[in-house]
């Protein structure tokens, strides 16, 4: 298949599916999500990503209509069906069908909804060009919500000047990208911001702190300011399909270029991590 | 009619309706909605809130793929088919259906979704408990989105608490609540927090402030603190389905109740311009 898709229990290719009016996600937005890349039709880092998606939904007091083991089977069931080396495999809960009221319906769990199609992990020789955007959304940003229209109209500001992804920041501190995380090098040290209700909790976070003390490259989890980026050995930009970017260019200015062998490191380690997973290497 | 729901050209019950699994309000709440009541099948101040739908959508970007006469064409051909002498008059926009990218789309509208089912205007004789929540809200509160995940946050805890609303403040100053505008009044002076990106510009708010010039209460559109609103004479709470209910306690203590003469007023002139409105005076 080209696509596929899950809602409730029904499967389909994802142009051929539709879901209730009453959906929750139609009126608030009422839901969470994770995703994550499959290669070689296995899906990387499953246990980790479903591990926050019900972190995510508990924090919404959302009930996810399946056990962890579940979700992990009924996606890794999915995944062998779609044609394509390179897959997106995405997933969300939304809290319920029922009448629109703010309040929980009662009784009511959430439904389950997946969605896989080809994909590509971002080619690292591509640098990126980056623009800054205040970061104006709720303080919630460590829930992975579908409350995004933050994020898209950011993301499209920057599609408009050209640029590939925005870094947000809150008066001088930067916080996250719009879809994903972004860290500096400064003398040889890995910077990147705390985790706290300004930003996700980044997988591929996690695994980038874990490569740095892999190759004994020093971490330091603060909040670092604009100037502080501009001014850096290396902007990198991580998500879950793109492991380990790095910015070129901020706001029409140069940035980074000036760790190459650092990036070259973790990147090797994060793609050996990567094609070992999913039993190419 | 019990309901009568409408998405892109197609009408059916709600119960019965369905949307296609790439409309962005799924991915991203990425759309915009506005809601009112009908009595005696015809809609309250329709031509405000269609305004206020089209400017919103305007903020986001989103196309809305009929001219306001067509949309309030749809919306009172919709209310003359359902049941029940008060109405709810819910309809939304959404950016597009297209494969989830933040990114908009390129070359499409927007889909228009309408919901109609009975209600009740809230009996102004019930007075209300309130509770307050820190406002953790993004910066665009003036936009009427369907990304209200803390709102409905809010509103369940209010909920369990026994409340009937709660009430949003940024630090000390207070905002609004989860689904309505909050004022106060202090030595006859009508105050409410002014229209910035901070609050809803509500419609039945315009309306208040409009029958305080006409019942000679002067009108200060300011912020107020917490301390404020406790020590008030009377704390209001509208909203297009609640036009002027008053509070009596919040937070577990008593407030307002001592400017029953200026609450009447107000309410009378109110319900007076609605029974004009919709031909039952």
């Amino acid at each position: 298949m080209q696509t596929l898709g899950y809602y409730d229990g029904k499967y389909d290719e994802i142009d051929k599916m539709v879901v209730p009016f009453d959906d929750r996600s139609h009126y608030y937005g009422d839901g969470v999500y994770d995703a994550t890349c499959a290669g070689n039709h296995v899906i990387f880092n499953l246990d980790e990503h479903v591990d926050r998606f019900f972190n995510s939904a508990a924090l919404l007091k959302i009930e996810i209509p399946h056990t962890k083991q579940e979700v992990k089977d009924i996606l890794n069931e999915m995944v062998k069906k779609v044609d394509g080396d390179e897959l997106f495999v995405y997933w969300q809960v939304t809290r319920a069908v029922a009448p629109r009221n703010h309040v929980f319906p009662e009784g009511q769990k959430g439904r389950l909804w997946v969605m896989i199609r080809p994909s590509k992990i971002g080619d690292p020789s591509k640098t990126l060009k980056l623009m800054t955007v205040e970061d104006t959304r709720f303080l919630h940003c460590n829930i992975k919500t579908l409350n995004l229209i933050p994020n898209v109209m950011a993301s499209e500001l920057g599609k408009q000047h050209g640029c590939n992804e925005i870094v947000f920041h809150r008066g001088d501190i930067v916080t996250e990208c719009a879809h994903s995380n972004v860290h500096m090098i400064k003398d040889g040290v890995f910077i990147t911001h705390p985790t706290d209700h300004y930003i996700l909790p980044g997988i591929s976070r996690v695994h980038l702190i874990k490569m740095c003390k892999v190759a004994g490259i020093p971490v330091d989890e603060r909040p670092f300011t604009v100037a502080e980026m501009m001014d850096a050995d290396e902007v990198i930009v991580s998500s879950s399909s793109n492991f380990c970017l790095s910015a070129h260019e901020i706001d029409e200015k140069p940035v980074g270029g000036k760790a190459p062998e650092i990036l070259a490191t973790l990147r090797k380690l994060l793609m050996d991590e990567y094609l070992t997973a999913i039993g190419r290497k």
